[in-house]
């Protein structure tokens, strides 16, 4: 029941992935093509990376091809319906928010059942949450995501550790799914919509950088 | 016989690829070890992906160390006989559609050895053709070549597609890698010689992008 | 005793290379959490892609996450405290030698312990020293180190070698590791210090590059 919704989560997940990746994959004006493999590359790219190192063999998408399918329907429809969107850029952002905020539960839920130690479990589930998105960052010649100045990793960590900590004190898994979402969705969300973000490290006037 | 043409025309894939490589780092006016890190990452490197996504171990180059020694003996040729060529990019852009061409077909053959499905095994030859470029590129501090206006990843596409389905179809192998070599290559051809593009997405002009 | 003291070097170059993430993480004045991100990609992304190509499972730091949690103390403690450096990038580039000759050496050994040939071995200590870099790099929306005009990959290359060859001929591991570490560290240095750099490919006046 559980590893279901895990599963159902996860494809939702890569779903609002591809669509961010078909959406650079706009911005950069590029062919249908280009879309499913920008789109492919954004949603399986950070569980792709999640697998090779917890040593997951085969790979989520090459034992189920359905992964990959998806990925291209999405990309191809986004390359059809993409001009009917006016906030293009601002959709990437709170889709890409979304998918965050599922793959740092699912990505660490996918590593503790493989039997990661809880560090192990928070870093993959960081990683699976933003792997993709820089990924698709540094193909679509941008600066990577994770160097806006609004909260971003801060809310994998939080959602992944959240996840993990309340799944090892026993508490039940709907619980631990929904508030890791709600702590990192929540917190992108704060970023995004205020602006918020953490205190950043300031160089100092006289500090020499050469 | 058959799994010999292929290997002989993998090895003429990662020739080419490294010399593309090589030209890379002409271009950066690299050292001769800056030369050998460039052609060999992007020999080699479509064909790691590769194997690391398909579980394949060990990685074909650490099995068989000649072709990383191939690698390092082209790009050091590359070094010393590079200014005798007079268009330097024309020919890097040719010689990557040579290998781009070859590494679908040869890609999608060691999937499907691998046992891998149809879908996987297209992918795998679309991964193998273009990530050596993709990294070469992002290496080399320059925009990915998957970003140009003209077909590229479309062709590496076409000629995994035609490989894979024909040889599903029971079609004689020579005849197989023969036609998806040259749907790659010809595709990527007019792409080239023409500016031959596919439809791309064009935004609205009222399109907002913030 | 020596496989301790490799593993003490190697302990200290995650140390260093995590700490010039975490420098990198300073001038894009990143928060906390991107300071640990940043840093924990450059200290165990070379040692991962190396375990990795080796097919070796599990990577270092799921078996032994502490390699992990080190990396989040050092770049935190950067955090907290860069600012009282005044030379910055200088300190980045001085750290990134130490920890391109101590994983030159390190990588090489940790790949002959695997049963990798010579040729893989030295291999493996380029890409063990150079790779943490690059990736810092590149997710630090910077130009690849590699890309820097002194010596950089040569001294990793001639680490590994000298390394490789000298544990070939039967000298004493503790030489070796010394000799290696000097050969790297010293190129390395030469090139920062004097600006000492191998002769460069010299594009002709009249080479046309389009």
């Amino acid at each position: 029941m559980i590893q279901q919704l895990i599963h159902l989560l996860d494809w939702f997940g890569i779903f609002v992935f591809s669509a961010t990746g078909a959406l650079v994959a706009s911005r950069k004006e590029m062919d249908l093509v280009g879309f499913a493999l920008l789109g492919s590359v954004t949603g399986i790219g950070g569980g792709t990376i999640r697998d090779l190192i917890l040593g997951v063999q085969p790979i989520f998408w090459v034992e189920q091809p359905a992964y990959l399918v998806a990925c291209i329907i999405i990309s191809t429809a986004t390359f059809f319906f993409a001009h009917i969107l006016h906030h293009r850029y601002r959709l990437l952002l709170w889709l890409d928010a979304v998918g965050l905020a599922l793959f740092a539960v699912t990505g660490s839920s996918s590593a503790l059942a493989h039997g990661a130690s809880p560090v192990i479990a928070v870093a993959m589930g960081v990683a699976s949450a933003s792997f993709g998105g820089i990924i698709r960052d540094i193909l679509g010649g941008g600066s990577p995501i994770i160097l806006r100045q609004e909260i971003y990793i801060t809310a994998a960590l939080a959602g992944a550790l959240v996840y993990v900590l309340l799944s090892r004190a026993g508490i039940h898994e709907d619980v631990t799914i929904f508030l890791g979402f709600l702590a990192a969705f929540g917190l992108r969300a704060m970023g995004l919509y205020w602006g918020l973000s953490l205190p950043r490290y300031r160089a100092l006037k006289d500090q020499d950088d050469a």
